[in-house]
């Protein structure tokens, strides 16, 4: 039978700067009767490898500049907020309605480029995304090998809101020993019918799917482990290969 | 522990116009010794529901307008599925590179207006989507839940782009007994820091989780059952609640 698992990691301690998350997710999951095994994914959001790798800010440290003052105040923000979504970012998208869309300076489209408020002790500090998502992800999946001598796939995971749709999606931002994109043109349906147009974005419904357990506990969830998919192999994909190019995207 | 299973459906037979597909799903379930429970989520790939609902076109039988034609001629498509993909359709929203990005009748913004040429015997057979989605879901909840007095949430899912990313994920089309968006407005984090924006789609993740089975498989596995997800209950949501309206789109 086929069937994929999706097993929420509890019992994760409050992740602080240097901490080492890999082993913290190890022990966890061996507590609570499921160590992780060859072939998993790890699915992690991004948030706490944020705070492992120090990338937080206390917003009464950051000096805004003029021009993060005056958008700020154009849109109701905090200026110092503005100031570090600016820095984090490539090119402003679209401003409006209380929300800054911005191309964060790996390249994703998303709200603030990404600098989180919630989820992080006191209100006045905030995490930015890891600097090198990719190289977060690596990083994770060669200590678990080192701790466990298991090869697994690691996803880094953002909650994204998207054109066309309402509601936000769990999305991957950084990725190791997978392909983001499973591209499956060429291969046959059901009737001998030569699929055309299907890439589709595996990394992308793995980080929904670990949202299922992620997003519905009270407590927190910030790992999951999903068992039993047949992920399509890499040493070198980047998550980047999810962003699709400004002058090519047909739906803008 | 915290876990959600994604079970797929296999040994359904090619499904024909007019078979009960509740039916045909409950039976292939309890072959494959995993049979429906109550609180399940089915998930289930249109192309299967349009056919047994009859939502098929011949090509050959189709007489293209002097529209279709021109459109045809300048995007290199067949006329007969552009007259189609144009019936299906509310607006156009964009053309180029070989795709028409379409708004549906339903008001889904995708290629073709769902207008599906794979999985389907003969390549002159194209499915559409259901006429009605979310009354296609809830009948075969209701039919489920003659034959087995169980309750279930059913999603009817196609597989899209989407601006921004490359890849296809898996989305939501129609529900019955599930709310499409989870509102997690209000709610508390870890920290006991309220979230601010926090609108999860949870019928598009749990589409996304569901294509982690269906699309694996060599053999048709057009349907899914999540097992172990808390959904939030309706008996009244509408997929098209995903559908962000145009003027509200900072995106676009």
């Amino acid at each position: 039978m086929n069937v994929v698992q999706v097993i929420g990691i509890e019992g994760l301690p409050i992740i602080k700067t240097g901490d080492n998350l890999a082993k913290l997710v190890c022990d966890a999951a061996e507590r609570q009767g499921a160590p992780i095994q060859n072939g998993d994914i790890l699915v992690v959001t991004h948030v706490i490898v944020s705070r492992a790798e120090g990338r937080i800010v206390n917003l009464d440290e950051v000096l805004p500049s003029e021009f993060a003052k005056s958008i700020a105040k154009r849109y109701e923000k905090d200026p110092a907020l503005v100031e570090v979504v600016l820095r984090e970012s490539k090119s402003i998208r679209r401003m409006g309605d209380g929300k800054l869309i911005m191309e964060s300076k790996h390249g994703f489209v998303c709200a603030n480029a990404g600098v989180d408020k919630s989820n992080v002790p006191g209100e006045r500090i905030v995490t930015l995304l890891p600097d090198d998502p990719d190289a977060s992800a690596e990083k994770i999946r060669q200590e678990i090998k080192r701790l466990t001598g298991f090869d697994v796939a690691v996803i880094i995971s953002d909650t994204h809101g998207r054109p066309l749709r309402e509601g936000e999606i769990n999305v991957a931002i950084g990725v190791a020993g997978i392909m983001p994109i499973r591209d499956r043109r060429g291969e046959k349906d059901l009737f001998g019918y030569v699929l055309r147009v299907k890439q589709t974005a595996v990394a992308d419904e793995l980080s929904s799917a670990a949202e299922l357990v992620i997003g519905q506990a009270d407590e927190g969830v910030p790992v999951a482990i999903i068992r039993g998919y047949n992920y399509p192999k890499s040493e070198s994909a980047k998550a980047t290969e999810l962003v699709r190019q400004k002058e090519k995207d047909l739906f803008l």
